[in-house]
C-alpha cells in the first residue's frame, strides 16, 4: 500500500487541505447523446447533483413502498447485519445490499431510467458499488452532518477515484420541513481532506453517526459562504443524482412526515475497490461490494 | 386549587384530548385603530402569528447583537441560574429575565414598535411574563419539539387564560435550512391536552429538553393533516409575534448559519399568574413572573 499513489489522502494530517478534483464529473463529452435532456446533465456537472421529478409514477412508487414496510416488518431482515438502526431510540434506519437480497430491487438497481443515466455520466458500464433503503421517521427523525461520501469511500473502502454516483429514489414526498438532503452546490470540485485517524471498526459507529471523516467547521463555512445550500426536495418517485464528492447533510425531522427513499451507489467498472487508504481492514461487503465485479445488466422494468 | 376552575385541564388524563380555545386570539375589534396594518392583526388572528419583516434596522441588530455577545462570554451571566445549557453539548442555549438584568434588553422590550403590537392584540396594558435571548449554534443546533407555549404556562405556572403572546425578534437571518422556528397554522385555536404527570422540578429539564406537556403523535399528525406547516423565515431584524397556543418547534441546525433572538413574552395584566394547574410547585420567577405586575411603560426607543 506504500508505494501505491494516493490522489486523494486525507484523516492523515492534523490540519484540513483542499485538493482540487483530479476526476472528471461527467466522463462523456457528447451531452446529446444522453439518456436524458443534455441540460439536465450540464447541471449534474456544474452542482454536482440533479433531480428528475417524478420519474417513478405515484403507482410505482406505491409497489415499491409496500416491498420497503413488507421489509421493515420482516424478522430475518431486522435481525440481519444490513440493518443499521437509529443511535438513540433504536428504529430501522437503513437496510443494505438490497440489491442483492431483494428480488424487486435488484430490478430496480437495474432499471434503465436510472442506470442509464449513471452508466453515461460515469462513461462505461457500471456495477452497483452499494444499495439500501433508508427510512428518516417522523418526530424523531435526527440529522445526519455533513460529509462527502468519497472521502469515507476512498479512505475506509479504497475507493480510487472519483468516478461514483449516489441515485436516490424518493418514496415519499420531501419538501423543506421534513429532513431534507441538503447539498452544496460546487462543492464537488473540492477535496476537503478530514482530520484524525481512522478508529478500528469505525463503520458500525459511523453508519449510525458519523465522527470522523467529516469536514471541520471553517471549511464548511467557506463551502457555504462560496456555494451556499440546496435542497432535494419534490413528489414521491422523484429522483436525485448526486456526484459521489458532493458535500450533503441532513437536519433533524420532528414533523409527522416520514421520509424513505431507496438508495444505489453506481461505481464504473475500471474504478473498482483497491486496498483501504488507511491502516485499518476494509470494511463488510454489505457496505462496499470488494468485486469481482461484473457489468450490471441494464434494462427496462415494469413493475406493474 | 381544588375549587378551582381550570379551563384547559391538561396532564391529568392517560389520553389526549382536544378543548376548544375559550378565549379570544385578538381582544380588540377595532383594527382600525391597530399600530399596523388590520391586515397583520387579521393574520395574527387568523393563523396564530405573523412576522413583520425588518421591523429592526440593520444597524440596530448590530448594536443588540453586539450586546448579546457581549453577555455570552460574560463569566458572571454563564454562571447564573439563568443561563440554560444544550442538553448535550453544555453549550448555552438561552439566558432568561434579561429585561431585568440588563438595561438595553429592558428597552427594547418596552419598544413601542413591538409593545404596543402586543398591547392592541390583548386589549389593555401589558407585562413582561418571561424574556431571553437564544443561541441555536451552527453545525451542532439541536431541534426542539413541538409545544404549545400555553400548556406550560398554564400547568407549570398558573397563567389561567390565552391572553399572552410572543415576541421573537430575529438578530440572524432566518432560512429554511437553518432550524428556523415551525409552526402549526391555525392550531392556536386548538387546545391539545397532554397526558403524563408533571415531574418535580420538571423545568431544569424541560428548558433543555422536552418530555412532558408535549402533544402525542395522533394529535400532531391530525393538526399538520387539517394546516400544514409553516415557518418562520427572515431577514435579521424582523419580529414575529405568535400566540401562546400555537404549537411549534424546530429541527436541529447542522448548516453553519447560527441563530439567535430576543425572545419577550407579554401577557396582558388581568391574567397575571396563580398557582399552577398541577401539584407541583411553582417554577421560579426568572421563567415566569409571578408578580405583583405593573403595567409596562411601553415608549419609542431608540438604539443608535
Amino acid at each position: 500500500m506504500s508505494s501505491r499513489e494516493d490522489l486523494y489522502p486525507s484523516r492523515q494530517l492534523d490540519r484540513p487541505v483542499w485538493l482540487e478534483r483530479q476526476d472528471p464529473v461527467v466522463y462523456r463529452d457528447d451531452l446529446e447523446a444522453a439518456p436524458i435532456a443534455p441540460e439536465l446533465i450540464a447541471q449534474f456537472e456544474r452542482d454536482g447533483y440533479m433531480v428528475l421529478p417524478e420519474l417513478f409514477s405515484p403507482e410505482e412508487v406505491a409497489v415499491l413502498r409496500a416491498e420497503l414496510n413488507r421489509l421493515r416488518q420482516d424478522e430475518k431482515t431486522l435481525a440481519s447485519d444490513e440493518a443499521v438502526r437509529e443511535p438513540e431510540s433504536g428504529a430501522l434506519r437503513s437496510v443494505f445490499e438490497i440489491h442483492k437480497s431483494n428480488a424487486l430491487f435488484a430490478r430496480v438497481a437495474r432499471d434503465a431510467r436510472i442506470a442509464e443515466v449513471a452508466r453515461f455520466i460515469l462513461g462505461g458500464d457500471i456495477y452497483v458499488h452499494q444499495s439500501r433503503m433508508n427510512f428518516k421517521p417522523g418526530f424523531t427523525g435526527k440529522e445526519f452532518y455533513w460529509h462527502s461520501d468519497f472521502e469515507t469511500w476512498h479512505v475506509e473502502d479504497g475507493l480510487p477515484r472519483m468516478r461514483t454516483l449516489s441515485c436516490s429514489i424518493l418514496l415519499t414526498d420531501n419538501d423543506s420541513n421534513n429532513g431534507p438532503l441538503m447539498l452544496v452546490p460546487g462543492s464537488h470540485r473540492h477535496y476537503v481532506s478530514c482530520v484524525g485517524e481512522t478508529p478500528a471498526n469505525h463503520y458500525q459507529q459511523s453508519l449510525r453517526k458519523q465522527e470522523f471523516g467529516v469536514p471541520d467547521n471553517n471549511s464548511m463555512s467557506e463551502l457555504v459562504s462560496r456555494y451556499g445550500i440546496d435542497t432535494a426536495t419534490g413528489p414521491a418517485g422523484s429522483v436525485l443524482f448526486f456526484d459521489c464528492n458532493t458535500m450533503h447533510g441532513s437536519n433533524s425531522n420532528i414533523t409527522p412526515a416520514a421520509r424513505s427513499n431507496l438508495f444505489f451507489v453506481y461505481n464504473q467498472v475500471e474504478n473498482a475497490l483497491q486496498d483501504p487508504y488507511c491502516s485499518q481492514a476494509p470494511r463488510p461487503s454489505f457496505i462496499a461490494d470488494r468485486g469481482p465485479v461484473t457489468p450490471l445488466d441494464i434494462a427496462p422494468q415494469t413493475y406493474l
